[in-house]
């Protein structure tokens, strides 16, 4: 066991170690870079996180994260209310508006189906999108598109699969993200699976 | 510029990216992943924060971190107080201490001689240094021993240097600590000073 100098320190980097992805010594070296640095830099990032915390909101529409009860995304007016793209969670968001090709609508789950961890259908919210989809056609705004965009995994090949099968009855187009090699990834080194699948799915070459 | 779904999650991604070593992806990540847990682990992580900002001293003699005026180690009865061992921040102390290996007393200097940097001697515990060992030969419990166990970088040899210098006049063994090739390390991968450095100050071997 370390001996640190203090209590403070102990207890500073107990907490700090708690984190995804820092051990003891980052925490100590962070714990550490506080004590030099200005007491209003720890301050100001206790008070963020203490507020990220208890302000920061779901939206009741899309579940993901907001300042309101619903999200600037879903209140937004010039976005494309008859496209929801479902993804897993808040950073998938993220990921999507920073590619700047998307106006529609989202849908978090907040997690994928997992037997194996115990996560069943309705442990992540699928059924809320069912009613979104009902509640949408109800308010004469009904849903033209679902894009299912999960990570193709197993469990998330498992929740498309599932949500395939639930949507079917709707009369929406049902699209997934295009899998194949990514732009800047040398083609020796895509996997066989990618590789021939990019292949199978092959489109036609812009002119 | 990524697009935080709420502004509390962009202020808590602002204020965790300044820490050293975390950028705004894994600033997020950590975000993201206080908000999935219990309330509870936030409040008691920013508590433990601002906790060791305030609460954390600096012990008097010694300069490192204490809960204290006087640190525990400086308190501590049953150490050689005749004996000091000068590093360059209180990471140092921890890493001595946990070796077990060494029983005396610390001054940590807060920081290594670097003109480059603009770090004077006196921008670092030097003084305090020279006035502590003079204070315990007014006491009575005179040093016998100064351990300089600075960085073998260019501002910890010249830190050690300017010491040598203001130290020879007092009737004080002076040490540095080891030089050689480090254990469990591959012969072959050592540096040629290192290597040079060892077989010139080789020591007979264990029988």
């Amino acid at each position: 066991m370390a001996q640190y100098p203090s209590k403070t320190i102990e207890k500073a980097v107990e907490q700090l170690s708690r984190l995804p992805g820092v051990g003891s010594k980052s925490a100590l070296r962070l714990a550490l870079y506080l004590l030099r640095q200005d007491a209003d830099m720890t301050k100001q990032l206790s008070e963020s996180l203490v507020a990220l915390r208890t302000l920061t909101e779901q939206c009741v529409k899309c579940h993901n994260y907001a300042d309101q009860t619903i999200c600037e995304i879903c209140d937004n007016h010039f976005r494309d209310h008859h496209t929801i793209c479902v993804v897993q969670d808040a950073r998938d968001v993220i990921a999507i508006e920073n590619t700047a090709q998307y106006r529609g609508l989202y849908h978090v789950l907040g997690g994928v189906i997992s037997p194996l961890e115990g996560v069943h259908p309705d442990h992540i919210q699928i059924g809320s999108l069912l009613a979104r989809i009902q509640q949408a056609t109800a308010d004469g705004q009904p849903i033209s598109e679902v894009i299912l965009a999960l990570s193709p995994t197993m469990e998330g090949d498992t929740t498309a699969f599932y949500l395939t099968r639930k949507l079917k009855d709707f009369s929406i187009k049902l699209t997934t993200i295009a899998r194949g090699v990514p732009t800047g990834g040398e083609l020796e080194y895509a996997d066989e699976v990618t590789l021939g699948r990019s292949i199978l799915q092959r489109t036609l070459a812009d002119k």
